[in-house]
């Protein structure tokens, strides 16, 4: 196989987007695809004409090439349901759960389990975060904390190269409900982000000012610090992003607490959310670094190449 | 004036309903009367119409009585705009920043301000609440803390009979814009009231447990507690109040704090969300009463007769 060939095709399949990857031998990245097939836009019984819709040209280019998929593909209104595996999981674990399934055309598609997780008693659960942190360690051993921010925001702590725990912040779907269907929402005007207002919003929300109140009380100062005049209609959304990023970020290191007290924190993510955690993080004293673009992508390289799924060649 | 004669019509108007009261003679409730007229429910402009609708013929039938309005009538989207008065604020100082208005056809309505509070630098503000506190006080000058729950939950802190600190938290609107427009509002099913799940939801959110993370993270056990078959459908929507319900309680409490350690807390209203409150609190080991009902009217005719607006024999 020459070095150009397509060695994997990666599919990161979450509720609102399909990104599909052409990684070539070693697993650089050959080509990236973007979609708006997300589950939640593909009719049940539609999901093999979608995935064909997608890449069928990339299929019938590269017909040996493995393909792996990861995200909410694998919940209950995916694709192919597969099982939560256990936590601790690491890349070796992971491999060994992929779950193939044959395709009407022949072709095999390789599915990552998520991870659940029994957190003090409460379950949680993530779909795809676990293959962006197996690709964002690429083979580290050492403790890490990685924060994928989102509609649910994961934090997650890995430990000898396996993921040993996680936790999940709704953060984003209540920005989304609040600024949508509730009064704070009402004067929202302007899409640009106000980073004074943000710090703002940060500042009363975050981890230097406990008694401002919790989370029920301060989402309200949103709501009067503009009819007072203090917050102009078009500041109003990003005060209230650093309310509720600046009240994540108190609650999740407190969460993290003595697990990992040391362990650096990496956010992955590469758009503007990822901007507005790393903005928080450095306000709040927290040291956090970007991690790898596309670490989705490294992580089915190396789950694929784990399962002896790439060929030697191009391993 | 005969002791059966009506000495002063109340009304407390909100966002989403009008409740009309007509007191006798010392302040008894002769009759109340509920309109859907909330001010959402009324053009600009509309406002006299809707009053004349509402109790037109009481104002007929007794073309003496003065009327006392309070509520979010008085706010800018309301009939008449009446600017906050600070805190502290009691009988005395309300009773003067009464604000009269006189009706096309002559009759006088004579509107209670809202109060507002710079608390700790963050703007609060109230509209109603301050006329069921001076209700429920009726006079009282101990130390005593209030809880009005609702869309925007209020904590009230009244000290020599005036109104010293209040704290409002977005609950009631957190709950419904989570129910209606969430993840975690999908399954839900069936309108019963589950107190198992609910106290399952307060020990997770509850003033005992500050090893479960904050809002953010709790929010979401409602998600995957459902989705590890702990939570059955007709029971997410009790759990995620209880969620909500017990960390108001931890929030105020210790917003609270060295204010008013030893007031003791009364519960006003009389419905079930009410209920739900006076259930978590005694789950929470918080003792707590429910206040009178109708403490709106009796505030309506406390504030009316210290203004003199009342006939000397009926008061």
């Amino acid at each position: 196989m020459a070095q150009d060939a397509v060695a994997l095709i990666g599919l990161d399949w979450g509720t609102s987007s399909l990104r599909a990857y052409r990684l070539g031998a070693g697993g650089g990245i050959v080509e990236v695809r973007e979609s708006p097939a997300g589950i939640l836009g593909v009719e049940a019984g539609g999901f093999e004409a979608a995935f064909e819709a997608a890449i069928g040209d990339w299929l019938g280019d590269s017909p040996a090439a493995p393909v792996v998929a990861s995200g909410m593909i694998t919940s209950r209104q995916g694709w192919v349901e597969v099982p939560y595996l256990g936590c601790p999981a690491g890349e070796a674990a992971l491999a060994r759960a992929l779950r193939a399934h044959r395709t009407g055309a022949g072709r095999h598609v390789h599915f990552v389990p998520g991870l659940a997780l029994d957190g003090d008693g409460v379950p949680d659960v993530m779909r795809g975060e676990e293959t962006q942190v197996i690709g964002a360690l690429d083979g580290a051993r050492d403790a890490r904390l990685f924060l994928l921010p989102g509609t649910h925001s994961k934090w997650v702590l890995a430990e000898n190269g396996r993921i040993a725990w996680f936790a999940t912040f709704m953060t984003g779907e209540l920005f989304a409900v609040l600024k949508d269907h509730s009064i704070l929402g009402r004067p929202m005007a302007g899409a640009a982000h106000d980073a004074d207002a943000f710090a703002r919003g940060l500042g009363l929300g975050g981890l230097d000012d406990p008694g401002a109140g919790g989370l029920l009380k301060r989402l309200f100062s949103a709501r009067t610090r503009h009819l007072a005049g203090e917050l102009p209609a078009d500041a109003v959304a990003s005060y209230l992003s650093g309310l509720l990023i600046g009240a994540e970020l108190r609650e999740a290191t407190a969460c993290v607490g003595e697990r990992a007290a040391r362990a650096p924190l990496t956010v992955i993510g590469a758009d503007a959310l990822a901007e507005r955690y790393l903005a928080a993080a450095a306000l709040n004293d927290l040291e956090a670094a970007r991690g790898p673009a596309h670490a989705v992508a490294r992580g089915h390289w190396r789950l694929a190449r784990a399962a002896g799924l790439i060929a030697k060649a191009a391993a």
